[in-house]
């Protein structure tokens, strides 16, 4: 399974019904999580997200409305005995920021968080399952988007070549994984007969906070699936341009130039009450745009 | 009007239907915030507690069940325009940390915070309406208690005696402040003779994070409603010592020595999924305690 629940669809101030910005993305057995707003942990008890599977979290930048509720996750962790390493990925003064508080509370945590300060843009982290890789978006503060790819599968065998070279299934995982195969008289066949390419993994684009731009178009270029903020409909562009963040007609024209497959527009801004409005405006753009929806998961299909 | 709302009763781990710590005193046209966890901006929405009313605000201590929400407050009052000044009283690094955060989302605040670090017990606040008193609890750290009371209203006019003398409706009101009158001979009435003392005004006693101790008690005593923390039942007596809690049955203990009039008792442990043993065991102690229930306000009657 890859797909992701949004946990916070809303800008900066919290409305009755929407919260600040946090997604869980899962992805085999990992859930992986993106920016963690104030009340993150109330709405993962809420939506059933279950914080041991926790190993791997992404803050992209330091606005409260993407990290206030952090602290709290951690503390949490802490108090429930997690014993788990835990993997960070953030902004560098925030780690300085955790330490502060921990000493204000002379608290300790009994689990280890390692530390890996956004600097560069490429691979931050990887597993069995999947790759991430970070990149620069354009925001007031420095902001960082994530791009989730999930590894590709083993390869596919080719059941005809395989029977008529008469390979042994004892032989299959050795080739599934690339490796040729060598017959018992020596001779090598090459994997490429006796395998096709697997089902291409899926990518998963989070652009956090960001003015319309194009520069950061190659980093999420076919993307299977690309959320992009959008605080304003079309008629505050200009209040969007100034404050460093999108519209909803900018988050679909950068789908359509990435040529993306789904867009997910999210970080409404709280003066908005009905939401239809931004899905409507995107998909004059791009037509297969989804409103983030707190609590519903996404699937990348 | 005198009372307080219950925004969180819960102690360090949220549960689903229970938040950390955090109350609204509404003291006439004010409301006075004790504490501020993770989540308190929504509870304030949920609640209907106005913003705008809240210009005091105290933070007990620096585990973060008690403080982690109060940035993400300070900086709605920022996103949502507030100009009025906030008077905050907390322990003092707590504005150096405050002051990070702002530093590194690069903000300000449009409004001015008059910062009041507490160190010495006794009055730290007062208006025309209230005296908050702030007091050492006892616990794994630095943590304060805080006493509001309710100033006293005019005094009564003692009516047979007012018009026994004949004074005229214009004076009452210097009569009700407390001064003398002095009729057109020039004699002087004492007020003593002209008025009767006013109720006294109520006082709500809020006793935080704590282990069981008297060292506090005559800053509590004969308090109209007291507010102690109950993290444990009677059978965890030993668990709550060595963290620096308490049971219901030890807050019950200091309210009856306390000679207070009512009771009320939350931050449970998010371990006990139903607070009725709390109520009982606290009344075979005191039998006027309360269950500090999420969203309920009690009258200081």
């Amino acid at each position: 399974m890859f797909g992701v629940t949004i946990l916070g669809n809303n800008s900066a101030i919290p409305t009755p019904t929407r919260h600040p910005t946090s997604q869980a993305v899962y992805i085999d057995d990992q859930v992986l999580l993106l920016d963690c707003g104030e009340g993150t942990q109330m709405q993962m008890h809420r939506y059933k997200i279950k914080r041991s599977k926790i190993n791997y979290i992404f803050i992209s930048h330091l606005h409260g409305d993407h990290y206030f509720g952090l602290i709290g996750l951690l503390n949490s962790f802490a108090l429930i005995g997690r014993k788990d390493d835990l993997h960070l990925f953030a902004p560098e003064p925030l780690y300085g920021l955790i330490d502060l508080q921990m000493q204000l509370a002379d608290s300790e945590f009994p689990y280890t968080i390692h530390r890996y300060p956004l600097k560069e843009e490429g691979e931050i982290a990887h597993s069995n399952t999947f790759t991430v890789k970070c990149f620069r978006v354009k925001h007031r503060i420095e902001c960082w988007g994530f791009a989730i790819m999930q590894k590709q599968k083993l390869r596919k065998l080719n059941i005809e070549e395989v029977k008529k070279h008469l390979i042994p299934t004892a032989a299959y995982y050795s080739i599934k994984k690339g490796e040729d195969y060598m017959t018992s008289e020596g001779n090598i066949i090459p994997n490429k007969l006796l395998t096709i390419d697997p089902p291409k993994g899926k990518v998963y684009a989070y652009c956090a906070d960001t003015l319309f731009t194009d520069s950061f178009l190659h980093h999420i270029a076919d993307a299977d699936m690309i959320y992009h903020e959008s605080t304003y409909l079309k008629d505050m562009e200009e209040k969007a341009f100034k404050r460093f963040h999108s519209t909803a007609e900018q988050a679909a024209t950068i789908a359509r130039r990435a040529n993306a497959k789904r867009l997910l527009i999210g970080h409404f801004s709280s003066k908005y009450e009905f939401l239809e409005p931004f899905e409507s405006e995107a998909r004059q753009v791009f037509e297969n745009t989804e409103i983030a929806r707190e609590g519903v998961t996404y699937l990348l299909k």
